[in-house]
C-alpha cells in the first residue's frame, strides 16, 4: 500500500474517532466545568489517535464492525491522554508544550491537571461498560485495566522517572519501553481483537504484532527528540533496529493473509514518520 | 445493638477485608518495587474499612454472600485510598501527616505518590473483572468509575480545591460533601446490593441509605476537624442534621426489616464516633 492510501485512511479513522471521544466525554458546560474544560482541552490537543486506529483495524481483521470496538478504542485514547497530563507534570517530566500547546498543568493549574488524568482513567474504565457483550465487555477491561496499572504503563513510567538523567542498562532501557509505550500499544491491538469476538489465537497474535511494532514506535520517537534508544544503539543502529521490529510484526500477521494489509501498512507508516 | 457488639462487627470485617487487600495488591518485592511499596503503605495506614464493610452488609443484608462482594469491597477501598493519596499532594491540600503518619509524597515522593494513586485506580477496576458473573461485573464497573468520576468523587474534590479558603454558599457545599464523600459511600451499599443479585428496589434503596449517611458522615467529619459544616452550621447544629440524616437514614431501610439490624447500628455508630 502507497504513504499516501494509509494517510487517508488513517485520517477518516481519526475523524470517526474524534467524533465519538466528543460523545463520550461530559460537555464543556456540565459541572465541574473547569475540571471538564481541562479533560477535554487535553484530548483535543492535536493526539493521531494511533492506538485507537491500530484497535479499529485490528477488529477489522479480525471480522469485526465499528459499532464493536469503537466504544474501546476511545478508551485506548482516554488512558493514553491521562498519561501525557500526568507524565507532564512538574514532579514528573515538567513539561510546559505538548504538540505545540501549554500542557494541562500550565493551561490550568497542577491541582486540575492532577484531576483531569484521573477523571480521564476512571471515564476510560466506565466507557467500556456500556453496549455490547458483558462477557467481552469484563475481557476488554481486564485488558485495558493491566496493562494501564502499576505493572504495565503507569510502573514504566515509575521507573523512567527513577532513572531520569541516569544512563540506563538495556535491560532497564527495555523494561521501560515495553511498559510505559509498549503496553498500550499492545492493549489496543489485543482489544481489537477480543471486541471482535476473536479467538484466543488470533488475541494473542495482535498481541504479537503489538509488541512488536510497539518497540519500534518508542525508538523512533526516541529518533525524532534524541532520546535513550539513539543514546544506547546510535541514530543508525537505532533504524535498523525499528525496521527490524516492523518486518517481524509483519511477519507475524501471516495467519491473517491479505485481511492484515491496513496494520501492515501502518507498521511501515509509523516506522517512516518524521513527526 | 450495643455500641460495644457492633464495634466488635467492625474488627472483625476489618480482619477480612485486610487479608483480601493484602492478596489484591502487588507484592512488596514485585517490580516496580518503589510504586508497589508506595501503595501498600498508603492502602495500609490505619483505614477503618469503613465504605467496605458497608459493601459487606449491604450484601449480606440483600443474602449475599461474602465471596460476592469481598473483591468489589476492596475495590472501593482502593479508590478511596487513591483519593487519599491524591487529595493529600502539595498541589491540593498540601497535608504532611495523615492518621498520625506521614502522607504518600512525604514519604516517598510526589511523583510516585501520584503514580501510586494512578496505579490504586487502575487496580480498582482491575480487581473488578475476576470472579463472579459477567453481567454483575460489569454493573459494579459502572456502578464504582460514575461515583469515582468527573461527575462524582474527582469532581468533588475539583470543586473543593476551587473553593480553597473561599466562603462556600449552602449549595457549593452541598455539592462538595455529596461528592466527594457521599458518592463513594452511596456507591458501596449499592454495590453489596448489585454483587448479592438483588433487584432494582433494593439497590435503589441501599442508594439512598447510603447518601443520608454519608451526608451525616461529612459533617461528623468537618465537627470533628472543624469544618465547613460546622462554619455553615454551628457544632450543635451541625450534630443535629447528622443526626437527623442518620435517622432518615434509618427509616429508609424499612424494606429489610430485621436484617438490616447491622447497617442501622453502623449508621449510629458513625454519628457518634469520636475519630
Amino acid at each position: 500500500m502507497k504513504m499516501d492510501d494509509i494517510s487517508k485512511i488513517l485520517k477518516a479513522r481519526k475523524i470517526v474517532v474524534d467524533k465519538a471521544l466528543n460523545e463520550i466525554l461530559p460537555k464543556q458546560v456540565a459541572a465541574p466545568k473547569k475540571l471538564h474544560k481541562a479533560m477535554r482541552y487535553s484530548v483535543f490537543s492535536g493526539g493521531k489517535r494511533i492506538r485507537p486506529i491500530l484497535a479499529i483495524e485490528s477488529c477489522f481483521c479480525c471480522g469485526g464492525k465499528i459499532r464493536d470496538v469503537l466504544r474501546a478504542a476511545c478508551a485506548i485514547e482516554l488512558v493514553h491522554t491521562f498519561s501525557l497530563i500526568h507524565d507532564d507534570l512538574p514532579s514528573m517530566d515538567d513539561d510546559d508544550y505538548r504538540r505545540g500547546k501549554w500542557t494541562c498543568h500550565k493551561k490550568f493549574d497542577e491541582a486540575t491537571a492532577i484531576l483531569a488524568g484521573d477523571g480521564l482513567l476512571s471515564l476510560a474504565f466506565e466507557t467500556l461498560t456500556t453496549g455490547g457483550d458483558s462477557g467481552i465487555k469484563v475481557k476488554l477491561i481486564r485488558e485495558l485495566t493491566a496493562s494501564t496499572g502499576s505493572m504495565g504503563m503507569i510502573g514504566g513510567q515509575c521507573v523512567d522517572i527513577e532513572y531520569d538523567g541516569r544512563k540506563k542498562l538495556p535491560s532497564i532501557l527495555n523494561y521501560i519501553n515495553l511498559r510505559k509505550t509498549g503496553a498500550l500499544i499492545k492493549a489496543a491491538l489485543k482489544i481489537g481483537a477480543i471486541a471482535a469476538g476473536a479467538d484466543s489465537k488470533k488475541i494473542k497474535t495482535m498481541g504479537e504484532f503489538g509488541k512488536s511494532i510497539g518497540g519500534a514506535f518508542q525508538i523512533i520517537d526516541d529518533i525524532l527528540d534524541n532520546g535513550d534508544s539513539v543514546r544506547g544503539f546510535g541514530k543508525e543502529g537505532a533504524y535498523k533496529k525499528a525496521r527490524f521490529l516492523t518486518e517481524k510484526a509483519k511477519d507475524s500477521l501471516s495467519i491473517f493473509s491479505g485481511k492484515a494489509g491496513n496494520l501492515r501498512a501502518i507498521a511501515d507508516y509509523l516506522v517512516e514518520r518524521k513527526i
